[in-house]
């Protein structure tokens, strides 16, 4: 009840755009810069809803029985691991009872937090008969041309219906499931874009960055083989097995949540948390629910799936994430310090009361209180570093002396929109350079404000010391220096190029 | 006998200081930079025999049964990792020889080296009848008050006797464990203050850090959280499940022994003792002692922990880790070689044999000996280019053509002591920076000795053919690459000014 | 039969030198450089063939019993090893099929693709009957003369005969598998020398670099240590177990195959192929080969030791790896792009098509092909910015920029030779430098191509996201940036120098 409160009062405060995209060929692209690019053939599987089309050949109207025979011969691995699913083992359900027992003859060795294996019985027939009562009909198995065509169907012209199935056609069972997963859509970062940093619309924020529309699809694909979890129940839950116990473990984040950008397993690994979990996860019993499973130490499923005392497939309910951006780069322009941005932010606020409430699962409120306190207080550390290399920068260029200055250096493609001097560390010199654009100080304050100072915030947040100092905050450091030092390398150049009368006004009259 | 005497005679090399540090609130700072900071409130739990004081809330005075009641409610997880610990479960002592035979179960599957479950059972009655003759009472259960008030009280007054257990207070009932933990402050490295890298001195050397005094501590509360293992048994042994199984697992470590300052964990991954652990290591029994253990490869307790045919606590007899820095920085000011240094010190060549005992158990005493030998060599030609390298740092400098100047630029913080040119280079870097000090190049040299040297050294010890190679001395290579060309531009630039007049001798002269 | 038919066209594609090493002591080196170095004496494990000779102590004849009873005394790790393996316990083979139920017992808790072990127990006693036939006698264990000194002998002569085994040794019994693996030595990369890439020529690729054979041996043994995989099966089945259900582990690969110049375990831990292995592989059978595992998901061996329907051990008949330096960096010189060149090789347009065999076990052709496809097409970007910083070098050179001038600077030690401008950002920088060279530039060019460009491809290669986005594009275009602002601060030092008459053209007239 509280909790679908909340739900409206997000929902006032970020509405939500409706730009539907959509589904076409290789065409053209879609989204706010469509115009600028191509797909190219491997995004038909990036993102089916928008360019999927079925393959030309094999022309035929084909069975179930046909469709596995076929690619059995084809692609083996394909139907063992859908032979493996639940979806072809409904049959199995009533067999699991008979296990019960063995998780106890090994409790000695592992002392796992084993449940009763027969409540697992219970909750899938459950689902089941919820499933079917909503589809108004019995089901005996679900097989290829449910999700690659359609649910129930006999026969699919493969040249003409097959599909890869978004999250959507999932829901049309897995009903619960989608309708939380939809829900993260309302749930924005203040001055953000509404559900930017959502799984839920992770794929059309990807749509939304210049670069991207501007850089060689063949590279920036990299993107949408993450981003496109907006499509892709698959991403956490891996074709053909659909493993809800795979989809529990934090190995099932770690494709996307990884790097430099964002090294969340990274950071976990190294936690005590994750330490843990590395050493004993292997016992815990991954096919139990969240909300019984009850781990030793935290996953990151237990703390993100978490939410006022329940666990659903929102994720960002409590995400304070999207600060990245707007704590540590958007406020630089503002100058708008970290703890007052987020002290007088009721909607961050109330993300931080929610927080609070998994760390006291194990912690005391007084500790958790005073180190996520911690963590907002090291932001204005952080921020002091990043918002005076940002001045260096600034002064820099409106002294003329950033080398080459924009004006005297190659463009970023469109639809990049170069505005000076808002635009001197821009996100785009991650994907995109060209003869001096961006020149080596701008690109470290974009690594400075981009990675490391977010990563100071994320290693507190998950609790892994090294993470916040000698990965993170001695990285920014480092960039900070070579940004003084460059600094002053530019300033005599150009005085000595002044003096020497190498130099003249002319560079900024070409504008 | 014969460790004994060594122990006596560490401790007529290694005096130790005696400085105890009372505990307080967060008033005020302790150690000999006491003066120059104030605790935050997480240091509260960092260091809690410093620091930590009680809630005022809840008031009131508790017995066990009202601490598990209203904590279970407050926070389960805490509860629950207790109830599957040793602590809570005395009675389930007798139970375990009924499991004895599963392991020869599985043993065909994965040929575990599992020994006779019997043997746990045993060790733990005759631990607990250890104890009771020591404490002169019978134990049914360690609980909430044992820990986090007095030993065998019934009561607990939460707003004024609560505490945060230390490892002395463990050692009240571990016995033994804490006298060979405590026994590390007999261990210091030749040439640094006594204690300095051991465990049990952990803490007291972080206060002794100047730069670590002088920043904030919410982002250097990072070092606290590894360097209280000084007072915190459960960094290894996690709370409130205190297993010795999970003790013995390499993942452990990882939590301070990871990252670009100590990559022990990812050294350990990628060796072949490493890899073979990470296949097989979960098919060990962690049970058992480490001198029943005989693992079919090394785990970082396997090596550490021994010391002449016996295994404890105390894990820096054989070290020769703290070398890092005198190595490969305070030898350069010395002139010292590292394979003189080496040969020259009776501590180091007694360490040594007692290192090379450990590789003999899988290996030859020709292999083992010869290949340490390598390492010391190699660290020859590490020595090599870090002298160059501050050689030219240095020559800069004393030609004032280092740039800023250290008279021209801010000061470090207090107490940091600036003093040049032998602090060219220093620690503080990784931790402060402003309007260049440090300046890149001397930054470049800092992480040159502080990370790449060291690690070729630990990447030989750890058997990682790429944590010598590709990883560390390419790394050691690139920053005196980066040394050497900017020397030359700021030569360059040094030599342009003054030819053009831009450049004066009142640097110098504003000292 | 086309496997065959493939073999004889490849030898005639790459004929092979038989430049064979005469075994020796330590007083001088092999290969083509040998003149160059000399051994170091832990040289003599990495490459035993070539310079291992036994210890002078013990002297005597010993019988296995006297072998095992003094080596067990002195290295206990070892012979406990030796007895784990099934070269010390033919008579269990018998027992095998006793267990094959627990397998399914575990089944419903993990769901796990065992097979029935009944298998296992068939096929080492078809091996075993193989062995012994091959050998014309009953075997009844491998022992310590087995390997260490002749097959079948009963006595050692411990100071003279004793040898470190060769992959030829073992296939004395193991025959079909060490022919798999010499057949490597047919595969070479097209403009490459034969088999320079390939396990089976890796240490003699290894003799072939300069820079090795100039560089301290302490150091460079880290090269040894992977490349001696041409001499050693312990690589991967590590002594004294040498499980082959350890050697199909990725894991197993891991000590190699990580790192800056080729990260395959970390880019396929973050792939989704490699999530599920972490998650999963735990429960999967993997005393199973190859041909018989069918897991959910791809394991380095289950790609790489497939070809045509094959599983052996030779890993390279369908790599495209080398490309690596050939795409990026000697294609720089003739000008020729990834896609022009792939299209062109008939060699590795079969290799292609076998690669994609491979991925239609569990994905469509089409997607298959087009991602192939996609990271063809990618690599055409990273040429494009790999060419582009070449030729900004490349015209520092010509016009006297570039500082020092190779003519004013140490040469690199013999026998590297410095033939300009084709090794401006050539490879002995990551292992060599000195006063100057290479230079700042250079460097960041070396790492562009051996390390990023490659990268990027391997990241697509593994289906990691990240890894070829934020991990290698960014890298890249990190170098690329430094690249054109470090030219631009040369050029404008030299202008200022040329006005200031501080730069004369006596540089090239020093050549």
């Amino acid at each position: 009840m509280r909790s679908i409160l909340v739900i409206i009062a997000a929902s006032i405060i970020f509405s939500i755009s409706d730009d539907t995209v959509e589904a076409k060929g290789l065409d053209k692209g879609v989204g706010p810069y469509g115009e600028f690019w191509k797909p190219i053939p491997t995004q038909r599987y990036w993102a089916p809803d928008y360019f999927y089309t079925p393959p030309e050949e094999p022309k035929g109207v084909y069975s179930e029985e046909e469709c596995v025979a076929c690619h059995k011969a084809l692609n083996p691995g394909l139907v063992k691991a859908w032979e493996e699913s639940n979806h072809a083992n409904f049959d199995k359900i009533d067999k699991i009872q008979n296990y019960q027992n063995i998780d106890s003859r090994l409790a000695p060795v592992t002392n796992p937090p084993y449940a009763p294996i027969g409540k697992l019985q219970d909750y899938q027939r459950e689902k089941l008969a919820e499933i079917e009562k909503h589809l108004g009909k019995k089901l005996t198995a679900v097989g290829c041309i449910d999700c690659h065509g359609k649910i129930g169907a006999e026969k699919l012209d493969h040249a003409k219906e097959l599909v890869m199935p978004s999250a959507a056609h999932c829901g049309e069972c897995h009903k619960q499931e989608f309708e939380e997963f939809e829900s993260e859509k309302h749930y924005g970062i203040p001055d953000w874009k509404p559900g930017r940093e959502s799984h839920a619309k992770a794929y059309d924020a990807n749509l939304d960055v210049d670069v991207w529309a501007a850089q060689d699809k063949n590279i920036v694909q990299g993107c949408d083989m993450c981003h496109n979890i907006q499509h892709k129940c698959d991403s956490c839950h891996t074709r053909h097995a659909f493993r809800a116990s795979e989809a529990r473990r934090p190995e099932a984040c770690q494709t996307c949540h990884n790097g430099p950008d964002h090294p969340d397993i990274e950071y976990y690994r190294d936690s005590k948390h994750g330490s843990i979990y590395f050493i004993e996860g292997n016992s815990w019993d991954w096919n139990k629910q969240l909300k019984d499973a009850n781990y030793i130490s935290p996953t990151c499923q237990s703390c993100h799936m978490y939410y006022k005392g329940q666990y659903s497939h929102n994720m960002v309910r409590k995400a304070i994430m999207g600060e990245g951006d707007v704590l540590f780069y958007d406020n630089i322009f503002k100058g708008i310090k970290p703890t007052d941005y987020i002290k007088n932010s009721k909607e961050l606020q109330s993300r931080r009361e929610a927080w609070i409430e998994v760390c006291v699962q194990c912690h005391s409120q007084r500790f958790s209180r005073d180190y996520l306190d911690s963590m907002d207080k090291a932001s204005d550390s952080i921020f002091h570093y990043v918002s005076d290399a940002y001045a260096t920068i600034k002064s820099l260029y409106e002294e003329e002396i950033l080398y080459p200055m924009p004006e005297n250096r190659p463009k970023a493609p469109a639809p990049v929109i170069e505005k000076y001097p808002d635009l001197l560390g821009g996100f785009y010199g991650e994907f995109w350079a060209k003869g001096g654009n961006p020149s080596r100080i701008e690109k470290d304050f974009l690594y400075m404000w981009e990675n490391d100072a977010f990563l100071v915030r994320k290693g507190l947040a998950h609790m892994n010391p090294n993470g916040f100092t000698y990965i993170s905050w001695s990285n920014l450091l480092k960039k900070y220096v070579d940004i003084q030092s460059e600094a002053n390398t530019l300033r005599r150049l150009a005085a000595l190029e002044k003096k020497t009368k190498l130099r003249s006004k002319k560079i900024r009259e070409k504008k």
